[in-house]
């Protein structure tokens, strides 16, 4: 079968790759229908994440049609349209307990990073019961990609570890595609203001099609003056770090109220300054999560009653044999005004 | 009347001065009979506290008689004993109405800091309604002296913060007052395991009678192995910071479990490294806190119902006549052994 | 002045009174702009309040402008426009502290029930400073009224202790005024499906305007056989009581799923069968409250911000003189159709 | 093998019953060291529970040792010992994924009740990796078998539900098995006072040794007015039903405190009144829970803390062929006042 596959740092290449088996009675074998490049896939590509090994399939999300179970499978079989989460989880051990998924002991983000992921024909898809979801009969495939990772990690690392609330204030630093995920499914709970935070225009004014009640290009260097103003010199109840550098984190801690949160979605590969000496006393949390996953039935719940809508987010398509442009359109979102690429069997 | 004043950095007198007046109808006298000198008297000292301004009456824990209301005051009449809260709040702004009573925008920590304070014979306690405490008929006032700060501190900043929780594991980086108080407060839910981290062996020897499962000198450098090992490798549930240096915040991210909760306690005068690059996918939230002291009639009523004894804390007993003798102390406190020195009227 | 008084079960008259006088330094005196009927003030009318007696001046429900404060009012001067709270609250009692107001030792609801309400000219506000908001420039005066006690009753009440949750299921049983502000504030949480159910068609097509997802009309007796229909059998997450009699309770303790919430906003005359023999093994929980008014800040941010919009639930509108008329109107819903009857000064 | 077989109403045998076998590759086969009986399984032989016909082995707790399992259990292997729970759960359902493991699709209480038991030699027990628990080495095996029910359903149905906090009042209503253990979980979160309602001065005592701080008997009627005495007339915080008939349940409501929380824990046969007429506005809870047993993590971490010790909870001791008199005991607590009777192989 063609998959994408890593070969170490800047190196990738679509190759021919033996269509993956059962190895454990709790696999799924999944021919995958649809798929995208995810921010997380360019990190690997840089050579920053070191559990991602040359040779690796890359991907972690998807929809597709359940190809094989293995013996101990009840929840699927062969034909079955399903939604593959980015997270797998055995849902026995004592972080799946907790329904802390992403910390599962034989599982958490591996597709694509230590196994073999999802941007080829077929993957393997281990714990297939728990890191599957049957896919309802009038659902839109394309929207349902987006709950592969995206709109959980936004919901479950910005939204709900940033408590935001009905008539609460919240900045997401990060107009790009996790930030705008983290917009759509913040307006769950009806804040006054969503304050979109960017240096590119482009992706600004997306936000404000999205939804967003202000906009705010960091170019000057005044993003947290601009935030103030807003604020009624407050600050905002909910902080939402959608970057992942030094830069970002710092505006964060800056903009936060006291009694707020500051929510960190990003990737960090440095440490950075946390202002003890200014916040020790402001009453603020600041948290940090890899997705757990445990949103997807109540995502799923509200994309079938359409109450979300993420289709927005897809600004380009492709087939699998072009899957190379596609990562070139990804890369280069600032002039191709990328958010979502998605690839097509 | 006597009273003990700060006139710049280390520097201080015990002086006479005018008996404080009602200058607003919400306001109180009360006649000071017991108080106590906190680790925050000695920031200010130090020159580290700018809103507090030389020729301030330090001080702001204490127990003692109403001398005198307001018109206003519906709660307190002269003659009452009372319990004097460190933080003021007036019931009614926005921050107070949120219970969020440490950011009151008439209050706040202000007695000792930016008004004079209970280190005196008498002291004027604004918003006394809410700010005074009555004292039960049968209660230990000198036990009360701690329900001023160092309990509800201990119990919201880094137990309530923290999450601690039946079975738990808990983390305490300093066994000074503070860390002690975590440490008495902790045991309201029944953690598993409770480990106590300091370099002073007198400390921890401490610790260990007040409950403390381990204790961990942390002098080699090597307490974060110490406690992956009493902890399986996972690290604890909670790492309360009860410090205030660089050092001791980095030793509780390094202990913090996957899922866990860093409540910070400690004065902050410095930034510190907050490693986001270890950190961002281990699910972890880190608190920062100035007391609310909404906890002070659940602490009452543990402390009436004799399932709280921090009378242990008390090590030294002055008159106020001797309040720089009790400082020199309290200052000392490697060679002295002092945790909380209280001083009489 | 003029004023709707209490004479006794099923006798009202608007009649001469004084002018109200502060009493206590805490109290204001608001001159009353706009006010409205409140189903409660019909239960006055039947006798069934015992806590409020003939001579009563009814009301509770308002907006106006400040005319006096106590000396011990800080937050409001003389010319304020301000929101009245039906409840009172001291802010500084034991319950008060929890930010339980409705139970507040010298407060909770007393307006237009044992003092005098708004339904008059002026009216005296008892702890002026908790009890009333200050009006944000820009607001719509007629929506706040709504803020007074019909919205935090539906949120606090139905929408809160239901723990409406995205992607939920809610039914509200009752498509009077106070089920359609559950429905308005119960979408602050972006349910999958809320299901209104009512005897009444025109109110159901209401419903269906305000944005229920389904409408039950249950006079065909299997109104719970239509719901476990929409609900693939599980019954909701959410059932909101928004009745008070004996049989509305029974249907919603028939639909309410294994884990879920049956809230009660209705006003109860007489005890309830409970099924424990169906419900003690399916995990639910069940909630009473009198509001509390806690949420009012959080409405006012959400009605400033354009999120919410409670003003489609008045139908009539009537001056001081004329509120006889607006009594009878509200009492033939049935036939007038009316929701909110505005009183204008 | 033997097995104490249910036959019907009021009959009971003990019977030579082939030893269970694998269904499927999800179960394991668990030779039972030491079992109990519960309150429960009286109930089942009055003929109460309609899901357990004649012909079942009986028994939903116990210890052991694994015997063997399918080709799908990944935990455990033949000759691990292990707790048994009384809620077997697949993890992957629905309820399971939230946690409520008393609704799985495939499990809940189905052991000794819907399937066969384990008062008997070998049980069976399906999805086994989330149903059974590895036994620490050094634990001690008969406080152990009081995880398998009675403690999480005490913690879970009755002090986790009824939100019992440090310094909250609590009271007890039915000092058997069920209540003592909720009185030893309640102590996990340092209520002030947790007051013990029985008719049984036995009981009373025993309560008394068990840490309650008051108890009352209710055999003169006046216990709801003892309560309140204790109480300066506001009720208890959290009131816990322990019986499961309508007197017990009735008191409950009696004694409930504006804002606190009525936790049943008892199996209800018929329906009971509830007074809303009372209890409309006193914001008060009312939770019914089967128990999910998701606390048994926790539990582990605290026996195995030595922070509880159940075993003062066994009265009486029995080998498995002499089940017939450990059930008369049972049954004749009054007389013979047995707590929990257990059976060892």
């Amino acid at each position: 079968m063609k998959a994408l596959v890593y070969l170490g740092p800047n190196k990738k290449s679509l190759e021919d790759r033996p269509k993956p088996v059962i190895t454990a009675p709790t696999d799924a074998i999944v021919k995958v229908t649809r798929t995208t490049i995810c921010g997380t896939d360019l990190h690997i590509l840089k050579g920053d994440v070191p559990t991602c090994t040359p040779g690796r399939i890359l991907g972690h999300e998807g929809v597709g049609i359940v190809d094989a179970v293995g013996s101990a499978v009840t929840a699927f079989k062969a034909g079955d349209p399903v939604l593959i989460s980015c997270v797998s989880a055995c849902g026995k051990c004592t972080n799946c307990r907790r329904q802390m998924y992403s910390h599962c002991s034989t599982g958490g983000w591996i597709l694509g990073n230590s196994i073999d992921g999802t941007q080829a024909e077929f993957v393997r898809i281990p714990h297939a019961d728990m890191s599957l979801y049957p896919i309802p009969a009038d659902a839109d495939e394309e929207a349902l990609v987006m709950l592969s990772d995206i709109l959980p990690t936004a919901l479950e690392c910005g939204v709900l570890n940033g408590r935001v609330q009905p008539g609460g204030t919240v900045a997401i630093v990060g107009a790009g595609p996790i930030g705008l995920a983290a917009l759509l499914t913040a307006k769950f709970y009806t804040p006054a203001e969503i304050i979109m935070i960017d240096l590119d225009d482009g992706r600004l004014a997306m936000a404000k099609r999205f939804g967003a009640t202000a906009t705010i290009n960091s170019g000057d260097g005044k993003a947290a003056d601009a935030v103030m103003k807003l604020t009624a010199g407050l600050g905002v109840d909910t902080a939402i770090e959608a970057v992942g550098v030094p830069a970002t984190f710092e505006l964060c801690q800056q903009i936060v109220a006291a009694g707020g949160t500051l929510a960190n979605i990003g990737v960090h590969g440095v440490k950075v300054d946390l202002h003890l000496e200014k916040l020790w006393d402001r009453n603020i949390s600041i948290t940090t999560r890899l997705v757990d996953t445990v949103s997807t039935p109540m995502l799923l719940k509200t994309l079938c009653s359409h109450k979300l809508d993420p289709t927005p987010l897809i600004t380009h398509r492709f087939k699998l044999a072009q899957i190379l442009d596609a990562y070139e359109t990804f890369a280069h979102a600032a002039e191709t005004h990328a958010l979502k690429v998605f690839i097509e069997a």
